[in-house]
C-alpha cells in the first residue's frame, strides 16, 4: 500500500482570477492499493462531515476519471486499484476539493503504473479536467503559483510561502452552484476594471515575493469577479470588514467561494471568531481553519520515487 | 539658476497596460531661472531633432500648465520663471516625453516656490495632467513601478532595475495619433484575454524582482492593447521577431508606440540594428537607443534640498 497527501488550495485571492493559487497545510490523504483484478474502487471518507463515507458521484469520481486519463496518456490499460481518500478539505466550498481529487487520481496512477510522466504533461492532464490551472498546480507543486498558459500547455512560477504567515479561512455551511457562479459574471470587462486588477495582481506578486504583507489590503482588491459573486454571499462585506478590524493584512473570496480567506500574522483565533459572526447573526453555520502555507512539492516526491 | 533632469520612461511593456512603467537613462534636462516679472517663459531645445528650438504648442506647454498647477495647489500666484528644457527624448513616440514635461514643470515649481508638497500630492497633480500614472510615476521616482489607484490617489511600488540589463529601443520616424490609438481598442475585454494579461503581469513582476529575465518572453506577451495597436505599425511582428532572433529576453510596444522596446543583456548593438531592418525595408527612417534602467529618485532629490 502507498500513501500520499494532497493539499487544499485557495485560488484567485482577490485580483488573480484564474491565475493565482496557493497550497495550504490542510490535506486530503490518499491510500492506494493495487488490485489483482482490473476494477477501480474509490472510497472517500469525509472528515469534515462526521467521517461520512461518500458514495461515488460525478464529482468524487474525478479521482477515477483522473486515474484513467493518466493511463490513457501513457497508453496502458488502467490497472486495478483501490483508492481511499480521507478528506479534510470541505467539499465544494472554494478550497480546491476537486483539484485535490484530480491530483490524487493522477498521482495514484503515477504510482501504480510506475511511470512518471513529465511535469508539463501531468499539469496538462489536470487542467484538462479542472478547466483552470490555479488550484491543480499549487496542489501538485505547493507554494503560491502564478499560472499561465503557453499555447496548449500550462506553466507556473512558484513563490514559497512564509511560515510566519497564517491563513484564516471561514467556511459557511452552504454550497454555491458553479452554474450560478458563472451566470453572475458579466460577459466582458471594461478597461478600468481590468487595469485595476492588473495593478493589484502585480502588487500581490511583489507582496509575496518580498514578504511585504502590509501591501495586501490594496493587493487583494478585485473588480472582475468578487463584486458579482459576493451578491450570492450576503454577509461578504461584513466578514471582510471583521478581518480588517482585527488586523488581517488582506481578505478575499477563496476560489469562487463561499469560503472567505484572510491573511494575518496575529489575532488569528480572534479573526476567525469575528469573521464567523456575520454568518452566525443570520443563523448560518460556519467553520473555520487557521492554516499555514504548504510548500511541499508532490511532483518532486514522485520524481524521488523513480 | 537651478538644473535637474527627468528620465524618459517606457510604459505598458506588454501586459501591464496603464499599470507598469520604468525609467530609462535618457534624460530631459531642465534649467530653471526665476524672473523678477511674473512671466512664465518656456523654451524647448529638441536634441533629437537637430537642436530645433520648439515654439510653444499645447503639448510642450504642459511644462507651463504643470508649473502653474503646482502653484495653484499651494495657493500661491505662479512666480515668474524661465524654464529651458533640453530634450533628449523623442517627442510623441511612446517614451514619456509628455510625462517628462509634466514632472519638469512640477519640479521647477517646487524649486522656485521653495515649498515641496507631499509625494502623493505631487503624483496626483502629475496624473491629473497625464491621465494615467505609468509614465509620470517612474519619471519622478525612478526604477520600475507598479502603479495603482487608491480612490482618488495613486500609489506605487518601486522595483530597482538591474544595471546588467539593457533596453534596446527602436524609434520609427512617424507619430501615432492618440485619437487613433484609442479608437483601435475595443470597448471591453473578454475574460480569457484579461486572465492572459493578469498572469503575464504577475510573471513580469516576479521576473524583475528576482532578476529572472528568461521569463520575459512569456511575461511580455499581451492581449489587450498590442494586438490592436500593432495594426498601426505594419512592421511590428517582424521587429519583435528580430529582437528574439538575436537573443533579447523580451520585446513589446513602448507605451502606445510606435517605439518598440527589447530587453537584453547581450548583442545589444546587433539587436538594435536588426530591429531597424523591417522599417528600413519599407523606407521608414528609424533611430535606436541602447539604455540602462534609471533608479534615480527626483522626488528624494527635492526632499534633500529642503
Amino acid at each position: 500500500m502507498d500513501e500520499f497527501k494532497v493539499p487544499a488550495t485557495s485560488a484567485n485571492l482577490g485580483p488573480g482570477y484564474d491565475t493565482i493559487g496557493m497550497a495550504l497545510n490542510l490535506f486530503n490523504k490518499f491510500q492506494v492499493k493495487k488490485r489483482k483484478d482490473n476494477l477501480i474502487k474509490i472510497k472517500v471518507i469525509d472528515k469534515s462531515n462526521n467521517n461520512q463515507i461518500l458514495e461515488l458521484n460525478p464529482k468524487n469520481d474525478l479521482i477515477s476519471i483522473a486515474y484513467q486519463s493518466y493511463f490513457k496518456f501513457i497508453k496502458q490499460k488502467a490497472a486495478g486499484v483501490e483508492i481511499i481518500e480521507t478528506m479534510e478539505t470541505p467539499l465544494a466550498r472554494g478550497l480546491g476539493s476537486s483539484a485535490s481529487a484530480i491530483i490524487g487520481g493522477l498521482t495514484a496512477a503515477a504510482i501504480v503504473s510506475g511511470k512518471l510522466i513529465a511535469e508539463k504533461d501531468f499539469i496538462k492532464l489536470a487542467v484538462a479536467l479542472e478547466k483552470h490551472p490555479d488550484n491543480v498546480v499549487p496542489a501538485l507543486v505547493g507554494g503560491l503559483t502564478i499560472n499561465y498558459n503557453c499555447n496548449e500547455d500550462y506553466s507556473y512560477y512558484k513563490i514559497n510561502l512564509s511560515q510566519n504567515l497564517s491563513f484564516v479561512l471561514v467556511v459557511p455551511d452552504f454550497e454555491l452552484k458553479t452554474k450560478e457562479l458563472r451566470a453572475v459574471l458579466p460577459k466582458k470587462i471594461n478597461y478600468p476594471d481590468a487595469i485595476f486588477n492588473l495593478s493589484r495582481t502585480a502588487l500581490f506578486t511583489a507582496a509575496f515575493i518580498n514578504n511585504e504583507f502590509h501591501l495586501l489590503k490594496k493587493a487583494m482588491e478585485d473588480k472582475i469577479h468578487q463584486p458579482y459573486r459576493k451578491r450570492l454571499i450576503e454577509e461578504f462585506d461584513q466578514v471582510i470588514d471583521k478581518a480588517y478590524a482585527w488586523g488581517a493584512y488582506g481578505a478575499a473570496l477563496s476560489g469562487a467561494g463561499p469560503t472567505i480567506i484572510a491573511v494575518a500574522d496575529k489575532n488569528n483565533e480572534k479573526i476567525a471568531e469575528e469573521m464567523q459572526k456575520p454568518f452566525k447573526a443570520k443563523n448560518i453555520k460556519s467553520s473555520s481553519f487557521i492554516l499555514k502555507g504548504c510548500n511541499y512539492n508532490l511532483y518532486e516526491y514522485l520524481k524521488g520515487r523513480q
